[in-house]
């Protein structure tokens, strides 16, 4: 499967270049022994260097970002990392797979399996509806066998990430009590929202401020009901999400509150998390409470529990830009060519 | 019922003087028309000036703080502020009370009603049970009555004031299910561990994290326990109560997941709230979210709610240090001594 | 002088009110005995609640932020504080003048007495070139008589005031070096760069970071170099203003280094400036070096020094917002009016 | 010279192994081709694993971290870096070079060349004055040669590296005027005080905060003064420093005032300093201000400047931990080892 044989990298695209999310990848990228950024694009028409977007790639290479031609950068690339907007980004994508380029998209297209789903709460029209049944769910560490033979790769939301890195192995487990409302109560630091500017992100209003906001009327909401089901159809158990906004740049704390079907102690629950993590490298759990800083500039994962009752508390902690980006994008890319999915990564 | 009737200002001592809250209630006090801060008392043999201790206040006072001696020290006042670590706290309230002294204590001392739940929660002997049953419960919001009337009044603490005045007119009047467990998942600024530097809020530590910290085993959670039930008893609802640490200085932002007894329209939950806060002169509530920095420097908490099927969502805003301190102190203070609750408050 | 002899508050009109040193000044006059708001204007046309445009204000206030309409609202107002952007505020403030209103101009408009001087560096056509002369410098603590007359007083800008305060009593009593260079490294917080969102204050780029701007281009480099002249000619000492952005919200903290024409000691600078600033109520002088939190809320302005060979290091620490804008406006509201210069900024 | 020529990774040991430039090197290392961590000490007997003391560091290695005993160490390891306090660092030195191991001492023991300077400023006697002189200054940038051979290399103080990346070239090349004194108007992230935690360092102390401290008697002055002396000697031009805490983790930025022997334009500045750094893989020369945020995680030094009549103004911006402290080391390492000094470093 690897095109690696020929001893030549593969050469990687890198689409929507002037993010965070990009910017992060690159930088993973620029050390990758098996990977070269091959291009890197955005809608800007004129030609900076990547050190100019990027002040902190300054000096580790000579690239120029290229306006987006998605069609025509196919024939230089094995490998395209999508950072784009939603609904432009699936455009694009269409045309990198035509073209022979396998995909990982770390847009909101393809991330939700149910089309009328995804229309509804992104209030658009899919561009590729075509391409959402034969794409994976890049989690790493729940589907990795299909994220290898996919030819797009849904990257996750940052949120449901951590949610689901918590959740999941207990809901597909059958663990937690079905009719109950799961709580995914989860902070995130503020790159989560982009690199454009905004008042809600300026730093006055947001520095020495804490708030939730979009209370149940975030977009990562219906993602994490589906990841909860088994077969991420959208029939997972009712769950209800409440972002807010932490004022630092990067990690997300999801404080994740699931009633159990019995009880159980904390200890057993420690030990199914382990259990249903044990082959994932990225994944730290533990009894100590996790805690941003120590998964900061990392692509872990750490997760602890407690029980009260018959709820179970699971709290999970990623570096929103690595785990909850472009760190799980790379271990996807790595995955989909036969390599380590760790490498680079550590 | 007010002592100012001959013309002077009422005699403040402020106990425990070095920490955050003690700053705040000085700050406050020093322009308040009624009161005069009459001493200020320290474990510090030192008598260094006020302005030393805290140098935001140098030039403001002429006041040096003393070795704490409450006996002695109720001679010189006719009201105390006491900002002592629990256990010493009821101590010194006991002599101020012996000595005539009226006292708003911000210690734990007197907020848990039920002696055995204090001694078990806080792993020590009460030094002053007889003072338990006639203290009154300081949330103006809810028991003006009692603490115009009480020599000794518990100022409450900051997560439980901020989940209170959020959840108690809901628990009261029954509309919340009682069989279900209260979520109250809190965040809090740094200033709530108080003045003394430790590991964990070496400023490394904590800026650029989030962390989640005694989860279900904070000494607050008995008391929101028992501040949501009718009578102050400690048979309230189960309370799961889960703190953490925001990088900031000030504020604590309350969300609270409460099972709603039948379902209710977010507009009719926001006007049972606004109703039973109406006339609390430091409470908005309104359908934006609420923000600690909207309330920041300030006596207000700003509440807000939403409601998904049949969880209340109750967000509230306040500054720990103010209205989960001092501020709220100096409220009760005012309604003591017959005054306008929100003098100086403003 | 003062026109509260009739017993009514004296109306002010607060011009360009959505923005922080709106806000601040708002909150100031709120509660001063003396001044009431009589209205708040912005060129926004919606007509928002006064606590919608600045939710910490919410509750206090029943106004609403009228379109502006200097010439009408000259009808309704004694007094108006001009927060509008420079060249827009000089044309307000021409027509307030004209009807009868004094005026504290929180612009840069009538703080260079050179109109060449101003023009140049503010690549503009003065509007009203015909107040400069009758303008006062709004610095109480050195032009409390001209501001007690003027019918327009251009408030200083913020790292003026902190330069100014800790070198214009050296510079006047002949103790520098007037051949050398004075040094101003300043660093402030970022709501000096005002409530608009920018690339450059977007939280994520400002957060965990440090970094110099507009390096010996900055506007207030002339009006620091003018404060330093006897007579506010712009002939003073040369001077390299280098200012800094620091990831707080509120402060500045200048390091000002100036060679002294003769040797001194410590201690001899320091008496030089407190009794340079005995009778200044908001300056304090110390051997403790100044921290901008000391100050952060409040009108005051801590100052320290210390002495290496011939050069002298002035440290001063404001706060921006109030004594680097709206305290200071209030304050010379005060003295325009005959009252107290330091009633309601404490 | 290097000893990877039998295939084997050289052993590093890691002295002082709890602190922040501890953990920063670990991290490097354990990426590192060449090196393996042999083992880590520190003054705890309890023998924690890595990843209690650092959980960042948790599930990277096996190592437990054991109680410092260099002798023996000194058998199982090619390369120390030692991250002890200063004098109980030179003592561990001794004792590692005695048993043959060649040392990157990251504390001052070994920085000041005159004996006499080092004991006046760090107060205490030498431990091993004996190896000062054969002892190289670890800056790569300036002395390559000298760390190639060295049996001990003092890693630079991380201030003294910012502003002599930025200065010691002009001053190398008499550009400076010897008789004007040199100021360094640095600040530094939070980092740089180390782990312990301090009243100076808790949080809401330093958080929305900013100050000047240590004012000209900061221990890096005389290192400063040293490093822009041809030599080394402590003949160098006159040095002010002024160092200052920023309310951050991570990052130095030095504002440099150096007096220029002749007139200068900035391009020319510019050229100079590109053509010292030319060979130097870590330094950056630009037009663009440096900012902390873009060298934070990175081994980099940004530097630009601009020039006012005749003076100089250099900027430099480094992260503490790396270029001004761990990365420097290992670069060191590297070099006398034979290896390319960037390894592992990008």
């Amino acid at each position: 499967m690897t095109r690696t044989t020929n001893g030549q990298p593969l050469r990687v695209g890198v689409f929507g270049a002037t993010g965070y999310t990009a910017r992060e990848a690159i930088d993973i990228l620029l050390r990758h022994p098996a990977f070269e950024v091959a291009c890197v694009t955005s809608r800007r028409e004129d030609r900076p260097a990547l050190g100019e977007v990027h002040p902190s790639l300054a000096g580790r290479s000579g690239l120029v970002v290229e306006a987006l031609d998605a069609r025509e950068v196919a024939q230089r690339c094995d490998a395209a990392l999508c950072c784009l907007p939603h609904a432009a980004s699936a455009a694009a994508v269409r045309e990198l797979v035509d073209g022979g380029v396998r995909v990982v998209d770390l847009s909101a297209d393809f991330r939700l399996r149910n089309l009328p789903t995804y229309e509804r709460w992104y209030d658009t029209t899919h561009p590729a509806p075509g391409l959402l049944e034969g794409a994976a769910y890049g989690m790493p560490e729940f589907f990795a066998g299909a994220i290898r033979e996919a030819a797009v790769v849904a990257n996750p939301g940052c949120y449901p990430t951590s949610a689901l890195l918590a959740l999941r192995p207990l809901a597909v487990d059958g663990l937690l009590d079905p009719d109950a409302t799961v709580i995914v109560d989860a902070k995130s630091g503020v790159t989560g929202a982009g690199r454009s500017a905004s008042d809600a992100t300026h730093f006055p209003e947001t520095n020495e401020n804490f708030k939730a906001y979009k209370v149940g009327a975030h977009r990562h909401q219906p993602e994490i009901r589906q990841g909860l089901s088994k077969t991420l159809g959208d029939d997972g158990p009712a769950v209800l999400f409440t972002p807010h906004l932490v004022p630092m740049n990067r990690g997300i704390l999801a404080t994740c509150y699931a009633t159990l079907r019995a009880p159980m102690s904390q200890d057993d629950l420690l030990a199914r998390l382990a259990s249903a993590h044990e082959a994932n490298p990225f994944v730290r759990i533990g009894e100590r409470l996790p805690e941003t800083k120590h998964v900061a500039g990392t692509n872990y994962a750490d997760i602890s529990a407690r029980v009260e009752g018959r709820t179970a508390i699971v709290i999970c902690a990623i570096d929103n830009l690595l785990k909850g980006a472009s760190g799980t994008a790379v271990q996807n890319l790595n995955i989909m060519f036969g390599l380590d999915e760790a490498t680079a990564l550590r």
